[in-house]
């Protein structure tokens, strides 16, 4: 990794930099110049080394207004350099690597203390246009316009402000673009079957959606030595690409004749998957991965979010007096300042595979090149170089 | 306890013996002479020693026809002694004391095999009117009219007959009219708070409703340290039944103001229970308790069977994205066969209170009493005696 004096003339100072800036709902960013506001209390100022596209910076960028805000500055998926400090930060210095995440972990409230939860009580989690604790932004445009944050990170920016709680801490042995895609969707499935889910070797696995954070869950259960991790997708051609993440079956939901995807699952594992995970946030997918959950132990993690304004019903609740489970969990119960840390471990000691996870690389003009790469459905992820 | 000499006379012939028989929806039990075939293969024929009421006794003698079904003999919190033995049966001498389950046990299944399922595969949970194996009866009426079993049990009789996987051995140094209370009710609530919930020391519990299975999980969170126990129900008087079961607060679900419940409980607990238990089987209830269980680590557990027959929904799965889970349990996951006993020697250790539970006992010739007290709402749990 190629390692950059921080200057100290910066410091205290606001920077103009590069930023690709979200002007409008589902156009082109625009790679424009920005000012970035030194960082204030409990705050970092960070040099982005690289960052990689995520399925949210593409729902939030097709979000229309008044839901969509603009102009904003997306990405959240990054790796950077601390470039300088605010009042009030400890444990961090000038030229740390980082990784911001989306989850806060403060260290001080019920749930970052328990090692139950990943669910901040000071700073829960939410996708807001703003710095935390001031409810203000540190980017404007050079006309003085305010630019919107997005997820407290905004690492479409070769600068960017985040918040002392969202910081964790990296080993620079992990390269940049490897480390940044812990920051959230590979994360997010290999938690789900770490932590949320627990997968025990020997068992079977329906994941139902295999985008990014499906086939991070089939990672995590092939690392565990689940024994048969079932794909459920409607494009076929996802069970090429999850093999190499352990995916040893493949149903396609759009193709099960009169039967369910449910049933034919249960068929397949002759009574239902140990562990269903759920990445969509469809509904009727919910209530397939219950229903094919082995009674008795069956285990449903609901990781899907997007539509996040929808609302949800599992009907038949009658069934889960079969000894089953449901939960949901974000960042598949993942606690930022320790779990990216272990992930990127298991990265080093060549147990985690991340780098078939990275379909493209480019530079940071060619950003809007990975928006298309996404949307025409040829990407799983493309890293951004930020190359300052 | 009395111990008779199990006759050698009776074996592999039919008995005559009374038997309260259940021959309309909603009638008076009439206490009658019928005939007990003796048993088949795997299968025991068992003197009754006592036997106590439970609701789902009362839930389906009150059923009409078809779902009830008539004439039956319900009945199935019991302890009796084995009095004969059918082919095949290994494990179980002439007079053994025993105590039948609702669950089956086979031994030889997935489900029973594995340590996180207590719900058989073989003979699956069901509410059938006729002997597991041969889908026939052992019990008719001296015109030879054939009587339906209830629950695999049919404990309302001097004599019954059992398939050996509901069979569990008893230590008998505890009390059979304490014992009996182990084969449903109080046994279900008490496994739902430690093996389904597994509730920790400090933690806090909201159940709803205070019926025998809510406060067996008032007592099993007693026992494990539970620091709050907050019960729900719309009957006040409830408040003080639960306190020598541990309930420490009480919320009367009808008198929240403006507030709802769980709006109620999150406010007790500054954010919520930590273990929410839904006795009752009411969709509103179990929505309810979802709710004000702690975002981050709460677990709701369903335990609510009754009416049979309803569907829920849960709505809001959203909610599920901050953590939680849910999950329903039959007998409170406990495993018959082992966990029954592990439940006798608590009471014999004097950890686990079982005499606060009867609140009467009464001659086999008065069950009809019992059943008046219970619909009156001024029993917990009567212990009837055969005293044959
Ligand atoms: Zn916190
Ligand atoms: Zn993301
Ligand atoms: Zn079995
Ligand atoms: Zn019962």
């Amino acid at each position: 990794m190629e390692q950059k004096h921080e200057s100290s003339k910066t410091a205290g100072k606001p920077i103009r930099c590069r930023a690709a800036v979200a002007r409008k709902a589902g156009e082109p960013l625009a790679i424009e110049e920005i000012v970035v506001a030194p960082p204030k209390s409990y705050e970092v100022r960070i040099r982005i080394i690289c960052t990689s596209l995520c399925n949210s910076d593409i729902a939030f960028w097709k979000m229309k207004e008044p839901d969509g805000q603009f102009p904003r500055i997306l990405g959240h998926e990054a790796v950077g350099v601390v470039e300088s400090i605010g009042e009030d930060v400890e444990g961090l210095t000038v030229g740390d690597t980082v990784i911001p995440s989306i989850l806060a972990d403060c260290g001080e409230c019920a749930d970052c203390k328990s090692n139950k939860s990943n669910q901040c009580s000071k700073f829960p989690f939410e996708i807001s246009p703003w710095m935390h604790r001031d409810g203000t932004s540190r980017f404007s445009d050079t006309n003085g316009e305010t630019l919107y944050h997005f997820a407290y990170i905004s690492s479409f920016s070769e600068y960017t402000v985040v918040d002392i709680t969202h910081i964790t801490k990296l080993d620079s042995t992990i390269p940049p673009n490897r480390a940044c895609l812990l920051a959230c969707g590979v994360s997010t499935g290999v938690g789900a079957a770490w932590k949320a889910a627990n997968v025990e070797a020997n068992s079977t696995v329906a994941i139902f959606g295999l985008g990014i954070i499906g086939l991070g869950v089939a990672e995590g259960a092939r690392i565990r030595g689940a024994k048969r991790i079932i794909g459920v997708d409607v494009n076929p051609e996802k069970f090429e690409i999850g093999k190499k993440f352990g995916i040893t079956d493949f149903v396609n939901s759009k193709d099960c004749g009169s039967k369910s995807t449910s049933e034919v699952i249960i068929e397949m594992t002759k009574g239902g998957a140990d562990y269903c995970f759920e990445t969509v946030g469809i509904p009727s997918l919910i209530n397939e991965a219950f229903a094919c959950c082995r009674k008795g132990w069956g285990k449903t993690i609901v990781l899907g979010v997007d539509p996040p304004e929808s609302q949800y019903n599992i009907s038949s609740l009658v069934m889960l007096h079969s000894g089953k489970s449901i939960m949901g969990v974000l960042f598949g119960g993942l606690k930022p300042k320790t779990d990216i840390a272990m992930l990127a471990k298991s990265y080093i000691k060549k147990e985690l595979q991340l780098d078939g996870f990275v379909t493209d690389e480019m530079e940071f003009e060619d950003i809007n090149k990975a928006f298309n790469l996404f949307l025409e459905g040829k990407s799983l992820r493309s890293v951004i170089w930020m190359n300052i």
